[in-house]
């Protein structure tokens, strides 16, 4: 084959899967019934769950010394302290999990009748609300994925790592809540297979029309499933730009000067600390949590799971005190869509500062605020139609308890602020997405955003 | 002006740059007199460097308790542990030099009758070889830059940050060594000025062909004007992209699902220690290092310095034992140059791993290794007709003392094995400068060898 004629099949191919994704996100109709599925799944079986005090929690105790909330085995995560430590600015400490295992997030996808479908699975978590919520195919801690070869590991592994493993769509690290993690990230993976799978009572395959169709329904897809959604398709490097026709959009280099200035601005020092030696905290039998109210608490709880085997176990779960606001303000250019961006620092984000959306009041949530972030008055007060995107999404119900926040997508108006802060930029919703498919640059509250944003009804000329 | 006009000088702005970093490279003459002017400064004034006791350091002192060796004002750098935990693989401790702060190395263009040039510095450091190096423009800590508004600032710096900062061409947060270093970054930039620049005895103004021409001379061009140098130029999404005609070349998502996959199976967590506890340290009064005699000790030096106001401090330097090799293997392919990059762990990388030169045998020396790496035969065994650029490098001064390494780029033979091991990978030159201008992707090592091909003349075709 001539170079030519390669390069030419290998951008084509990357068209095509622009393509295909096209086509099924335009197959909408047939969602209806998953939230049924997800609620005869919890049928299914028995599945409780309950707050305990600390007392009751089975393999999880505060370490001597340290007082670390930490598994026996020394493994999945434990929950210490962390003081971040900026020039010029008082030391910060909190509550942090540490979870130094990188798991895999990986949808299977697969054409079926000429479409391309996405292995979606009713995933139960002890700290969602609703208990079940629709997550990718595979939700594996590298425990699960390291013992594979011992014959014990999840359904459907096999697809993405290995000799096994089909064709890689898209394959990043991505980082997860700042607020909450320290430099947590996960691997996000999108795989296409052309294999005979067999569909299990668990897993179900959807049109990405049909997901998109649920994401608009309050806290039914998972943060793990919108993170890896977030992150297809791929335009980069192997198809054309469409941002490089654009006059006032940044270059990519551009914005990643931008970030550097950001980043050397906001350096700090993260130090792990001994949970007991973080000050402020309200420590009662059953929850340790900031003495202001505001931020995230510790709190332990029961679980009961399973329909053929029943398992039971405890763990320690983050519990949020105040719903979160995450918002996107976007407009309309002549170029395509841009979104308005900043660049955030939180306490665990794993390299300084990361692209978040344009209002991001996860911690402590959004009223009542001391210090309003820019643009918050904004996205509250926009009128309905300006409104295009709402909905409340829950984040991952592993590690917090029936946290959800407020994600909304903003149209600009005209008398949309003109003069950004130095935090602010806006891009063009392609770089955004050549940014994610980076990994570790773009945070999962804005990551959730773009999925939103792609989910809107293609007639709509959003994404 | 319409987007595509606007668009188009843009793509010729970036074409335009590239055609005058080629102008530059051109005029090669006229080298010479650089190392008799670094001669010429170290004889302006006194400059001694001897090493001392501990027992002797100012302001300098082992903490009490944890050991770690820190300045009394919490600032500059520390000497501490770091303890490396592996899945699978015994804990691994070791002294490693913790430095929070982020500097700027900066390298101030300017258009001189009709030619880019480079405002280059006869930079004295307490570890070079020869005393006096060929450095950036601008070495500025942390310190020295946020204290410019105080008006003591670092020559120069005033065009790298603030209201007169010119035209920015490369700016990215690079690693350095991720043997002897915790995580650290400096800020690489290369600013373009059309000022009229005072040229200080200290600098002078030389082509991008000067300066190559200096990089063949043994511990001449300091790692800070390398790991600079080798971020020019900068083809990503603004102009043509020669990688993308190529067949067998990865494209950049498959470079990164690869790099994914080495991070999440090198996975690790580092814990600083103090370095107390650091075991199979063998301490005396003026060195402590590792008992198997391999690789760096911490040492103590005393340093005067100056022309006019002579200073003079103390201060702590590793001290390698033994000289390190970095070789790049090199090959000509009908799509243009092609590198054999591997994807490197070190205990102190930013991200877990970053590209790395072919061989890189910088820690523990390259003779008598128990588990000698691949290619190592190849780079050493390379008859002279295929070995392309070979030099001793000396590694930053500030902090290494006496530090340099044999970098050398070796052109495959026809026996070179194609069949290679998981951790390397065929990579086009111009797709491996893509990753270095992200930042934080190519480690310091393969930035370094980068700036040596390219400063071959261009006539070799190698660039």
């Amino acid at each position: 084959m001539t170079q030519t004629a390669a390069h030419t099949e290998r951008r084509h191919s990357a068209d095509h899967l622009v393509r295909r994704l096209a086509d099924s996100a335009r197959l909408r109709t047939g969602a209806g019934s998953v939230p049924d599925w997800l609620a005869e799944r919890r049928r299914s079986g028995t599945f409780e769950v309950r707050r305990i005090p600390f007392a009751e929690l089975r393999q999880w105790s505060f370490a001597p010394g340290s007082g670390n909330l930490v598994h026996d085995s020394g493994r999945f995560f434990s929950i210490e302290g962390l003081r971040v430590r900026r020039d010029g600015a008082a030391d910060w400490v909190q509550p942090i999990i540490h979870q130094p295992e990188t798991g895999i997030l990986g949808i299977l996808a697969k054409e079926i009748d000429g479409v391309l479908h996405f292995l979606m699975q009713a995933k139960m978590e002890p700290g969602n609300i609703g208990l079940f919520q629709l997550g990718p195919t595979v939700q594996a801690t590298r425990s699960n994925y390291t013992k594979v070869h011992r014959g014990q590991g999840t359904r459907y592994l096999e697809h993405f790592i290995g000799q096994r493993r089909g064709r890689v769509l898209t394959d990043a690290l991505q980082s997860e809540q700042g607020d909450s993690f320290l430099r947590k990230r996960n691997r996000n993976m999108v795989v296409e297979t052309t294999e005979d799978v067999e569909e299990h009572p668990d897993h179900r395959w959807l049109t990405l029309g049909q997901i998109n169709e649920l994401l608009t329904v309050d806290n039914l897809v998972n943060m793990d499933a919108r993170t890896v959604l977030s992150c297809l398709p791929l335009p980069f490097a192997d198809g054309p730009d469409p941002s490089a026709a654009r006059t006032t959009a940044p270059t990519d280099w551009e914005v990643l000067s931008w970030l550097t200035e950001l980043k050397t601005r906001h350096e700090r020092t993260m130090t792990r600390i001994p949970l007991s030696q973080v000050d402020g905290l309200r420590r009662s039998d059953d929850e340790i949590g900031p003495a202001d109210g505001r931020r995230a608490s510790v709190v332990a709880a029961s679980v009961v799971a399973g329909n053929r085997e029943v398992t039971s176990w405890t763990q320690p779960l983050l519990a949020a005190r105040r719903q979160g606001l995450a918002a996107l303000v976007v407009r309309r250019t002549e170029g395509g869509v841009e979104v308005l961006v900043q660049g955030l620092t939180q306490p665990g984000t794993f390299d300084t500062v990361e692209l978040a959306p344009t209002v991001q009041c996860v911690t402590d949530g959004y009223t009542g605020l001391d210090d309003p972030p820019p643009f918050l008055d904004h996205v509250l007060g926009a009128p309905p139609e300006r409104v295009r995107y709402t909905a409340l999404l829950s984040e991952e119900g592993g590690r917090f308890h029936r946290r959800d926040n407020h994600y909304l997508v903003v149209e600009a108006d005209d008398t949309f602020s003109r003069k950004l802060p130095p935090s602010h930029r806006w891009m063009p919703l392609h770089q955004l997405k050549r940014f994610i498919a980076l990994g570790s640059h773009v945070d999962v509250e804005a990551r959730t955003l773009v999925a939103c944003l792609q989910s809107l009804p293609p007639e709509q000329g959003w994404a």
